[in-house]
């Protein structure tokens, strides 16, 4: 299982808010591409993958690859099952997951409880640039990629991460999108331990 | 100076299309996150790369990433920019560019006039399951990367590339959308010859 975290600061926790403007409805663009760059491949989904999109530190959106179903590229037809997702924000109660639609669940927790959760059952691994080169070092079995969105991680978050990171990784010597970053470690991920790929 | 050629089959060749529905207008939605992908880093743009968008085998717009300015990660903004450049179609006569605007012009050439320029300009780079992995081998200096949207290459296109090509590269095991792979191309560019990153 490869796990993302895909934590949004400005992203609106209601559904109120247009497809038309994405960038502006706190950069959910940015938002969608990582969530599309984590379990889309050319022909289809990457069902070994779980994508965590937390939400203002106060929602979490899971799109489970493994039940997932009609999940296209566009921008658009993903910021649109986000808004579907925020529309049922009443119905998140306590912890309980609301299920949205197949592999589509929406949780009232944030950024600490999702990543502390997720730190037990997996390799946490942190994208730094002073992190060990990808090129050097094998992935582990279950990496739990955490990713922030156009902003760095506030001081809050980052003094968690440091806590729970297990693997400090670096992709290359440019700075990437979040998405970006989520293609080039999947390409790890796949071409690691396959000689005759 | 790395160089993409990005084929839309489907693509309009008018302005005359809705930014509301890009899957709808050929998958420019594609199209765009493959420009994108192409020029855009975290912080700026790559300013080594140049794009060359082929419009259903008509007309081609180029983005050179130079002189380009103010582009945009989001699919909407940057389809805005290729309507924009489709709106000025009627003043791309013979084979003299059209300025759109800083660092985007439109050509009027088709697929095989542009691929065949760029045989002379660089080393033409096939991606292809068959071909050898990226892993294996070193980037050459100036390649020309040669892709196509989410159909395959058409059986003229197939054949002139066939001719073309210098190198035939594998990126990995997974079939990827032609962004994704450009991703992990330029990854593999910039992490070649930098012992140190």
């Amino acid at each position: 299982m490869r796990q993302f975290v895909i934590v949004g600061h400005d992203v609106p926790t209601t559904a109120d808010f247009s497809l038309d403007d994405l960038p502006g409805a706190g950069r959910l663009d940015v938002l969608c591409r990582a969530v599309t760059a984590s379990l889309l491949l050319s022909h289809g989904i990457r069902d070994d993958v779980r994508v965590h999109l937390v939400v203002d530190d106060a929602l979490t959106i899971q799109f489970d690859g493994g039940s997932l179903r009609g999940l296209h590229p566009d921008e658009r037809s993903t910021a649109a099952r986000v808004r579907d997702a925020l529309a049922e924000r009443e119905e998140a109660i306590g912890h309980v997951p609301v299920e949205i639609s197949p592999g589509v669940q929406l949780i009232r927790v944030g950024f600490e409880t999702t990543v502390d959760e997720l730190a037990s059952e997996g390799t946490v691994c942190l994208l730094h640039e002073d992190g060990n080169s990808i090129a050097d070092c094998s992935p582990p079995e279950s990496p739990v990629f955490v990713l922030s969105d156009n902003q760095d991680f506030t001081a809050a978050e980052q003094e968690l991460l440091t806590a729970v990171a297990d693997r400090r990784l670096r992709l290359g010597p440019e700075r990437l999108h979040a998405d970006q970053a989520i293609t080039v470690a999947h390409n790890w991920l796949d071409t690691s331990g396959f000689s005759a790929y």
